[in-house]
């Protein structure tokens, strides 16, 4: 048998997983009960308790889907969208470009909206694309593409849905925990996220909510939901209603997610929106001061995670490989049509430390003057201290 | 906020998840890593290495789904089912007849072939009715059925498909790590199981193989896959060959799945399918004192999962809720038509050991004393040591 390769500390400052608390990693090793245990079922119950909390939402209908984010994303779609449905897409990034993939193998009618990735999209011609359709069943929109680190405003969009009669539905998975979100108050249908980003806790699961209106219609769906996995309604009668079995859950997920969401509370969302949004801007000073700037414009940019521009003649998988080997730190690097030109930086959850940020500008200092590019030593350290010392 | 409920230590011996050696508890709080981290990539080559060895296989195309059991079966069951495709699907339980309903919702014309729950499926049976149907793409049925503790002989049934040229599909979920399974000998093509039974790790992954043949016949679909969380080939992707990113890897499932297929190979498959029958053996000979007999005929109990008829008169739902209450043991109840009339105990995985089977059964004779039942104290714990002492 060959020997085992041993897994390495690492400071995640990529697009996720993130770092998780010491809190978290022991919740995992909690003992494992049956999917019926009347002490597990209580368990579930506190979670999903505070996935509301976080999630700021009264919604009954909130759970965890066992899967990772993307299969919170497939079970929002086949269980909304029914053959024949129509439904507008907005596509800036990669996750958007996910969404109008599934939307179309559920057999809808997909109508996407684009705008260039690292741009926000317009409302105005989500409205026109939701009044040209007629009868649009949802609206779909990334609140944080992990793609181009751009937080898009959801406020008007849900109103457009809304006035169109279409439910609206939004990708969290970078934003829950780490970026102002509030579900009933802006009028989000249907919202889902993963566990590894701004939660704190390690990949594995899939939160998702579901508005009373968008409950009423999966109600009424003519079809039978095309995937029995990820069938809304039957996780409601194991989560949510009757504890009927549908499949076995993962305990220790679930332990650990009870475990990240009570320290989001505990820390406050406020206060820790604001914590992402400070180490945030004192990374993007520092950044600056190596003559790197962000992907998207001022106004858009999302806190968890910074894409930048990578300085022209950089071999940026090199760096980014240093980075990894000599320094353990992991930073992602772009897709599609950013790929060699921006680094993804995320500063989520545990990961969101101004230690972190000194600890990568300090790496990055040191294998940019490597490449070649003249730096002015401990510009960036400087830059990003004068902001976390409140300058 | 409200104070955490704390998970008890319980001695599971239900139809899973099943206990695990702390060395896989240990494994979950490895350091998380980024799901293309060079060294994370290792990690998951030596899962699959394993895997390949516990499934008595060399299929390269051997990875795991990140979901739990019946993702792993609804995985096999989109990505080799097309719209119009023609499944036969042996039911005689609850799975077999999940099998169906999953192939249903995948546009199949599917055509099932019962047997009573607690009995096998007749191989002439099926044979038939692949010969009356015509083109069969495949013929699926379940190995050991959770439901009813019954284990389905494969290699008839694996030469009757491909004598009429349909892939063998085989639901390996309570079998892995625990019976005798040989997937390429018997020629099974495609075959998923789960981690919280014989394999003995957490729930949350679902591993699966398939045959060259099953890969090539899903090289040429003619259609999408219709979940793309689920997409088999996109898995192969990230899995298998360029690395490519799909969904963030679920790293802590991955560590423990790791670390418990590691301990299946120190023991040797052999020797643990011989623990697994000699716990059962002794455990079956102590309920035959108190008066209960296994469901299924001889000769086709499971070893991992006996289904005892309850006694005449016993509140089953009761004696349950004080094993758990009491005694911290959990069994399982019966599903559809088995409800009430059945207990089904599992002995899986780190779950099969003899102090677990003299514990239990202690405990039931004092419960079913208590409802009633005359017993010669101590008679169940001495036909089962009986058995273990090699009697």
């Amino acid at each position: 048998m060959q020997q085992f390769t041993e897994p390495r500390e690492r400071l995640l400052l990529g697009p996720g997983p993130s770092n998780v608390s010491p809190r978290v990693i022991r919740a995992m090793t909690l003992p494992l009960m049956g999917y019926l245990d009347p002490t597990f079922l209580k368990v579930m119950d506190e979670m999903t308790e505070l996935l509301r909390q976080v999630f700021r939402t009264s919604n009954e209908f909130t759970l965890a889907v066992s899967g990772t984010g993307t299969s919170g994303m497939e079970a929002a779609l086949v269980n909304m969208l029914e053959p024949g449905d129509t439904a507008v897409v907005g596509t800036h990034g990669l996750f958007g470009q996910r969404i109008a993939d599934i939307a179309s193998r559920c057999g809808a009618n997909v109508i996407t909206v684009s705008a260039e990735w690292g741009k926000t999209l317009d409302p105005m011609e989500i409205e026109k694309a939701l009044k040209d359709a007629g009868q649009v069943k949802l609206l779909a929109v990334v609140h944080v593409e992990t793609s181009t680190g751009v937080v898009q405003p959801l406020a008007p969009l849900a109103e457009i849905a809304h006035n169109n009669n279409a439910l609206f539905l939004v990708d969290a998975v970078t934003s829950l925990g780490g970026v102002d979100l509030r579900v009933d108050e802006w009028g989000v249908d249907i919202c889902y996220s993963a566990t590894q980003k701004c939660v704190g806790s390690p990949p594995g699961l899939s939160p998702i909510t579901l508005s009373p209106r968008a409950v009423e219609v999966l109600r009424q769906r003519q079809t039978p939901v095309q995937s029995f996995y990820l069938d809304l309604l039957q996780l409601e009668r194991y989560w949510l209603t009757d504890r009927a079995y549908h499949h076995t859950a993962s305990m220790s997920m679930i332990y650990a997610l009870r475990e990240a969401l009570m320290i989001v509370m505990e820390e406050g969302l406020e206060a820790r929106y604001e914590r992402h949004q400070r180490n945030a801007d004192a990374l993007k000073a520092g950044l600056a001061t190596l003559g790197m700037q962000p992907l998207a414009a001022k106004g858009s940019q999302a806190n968890p995670l910074t894409a930048a521009l990578v300085p022209d003649g950089i071999d940026e998988a090199r760096v980014r490989r240093s980075l990894l080997g000599e320094y353990g730190i992991e930073i992602g690097g772009g897709f599609g049509p950013l790929a060699g030109k921006i680094w993804r930086i995320g500063l989520m959850g545990e990961s969101s430390q101004s230690s972190h940020v000194l600890t990568l500008l300090h790496a990055l200092e040191v294998l940019l003057a490597r490449e070649g590019l003249e730096i002015a030593s401990g510009s960036s350290i400087a830059a990003a201290h004068q902001v976390l010392a409140g300058g």
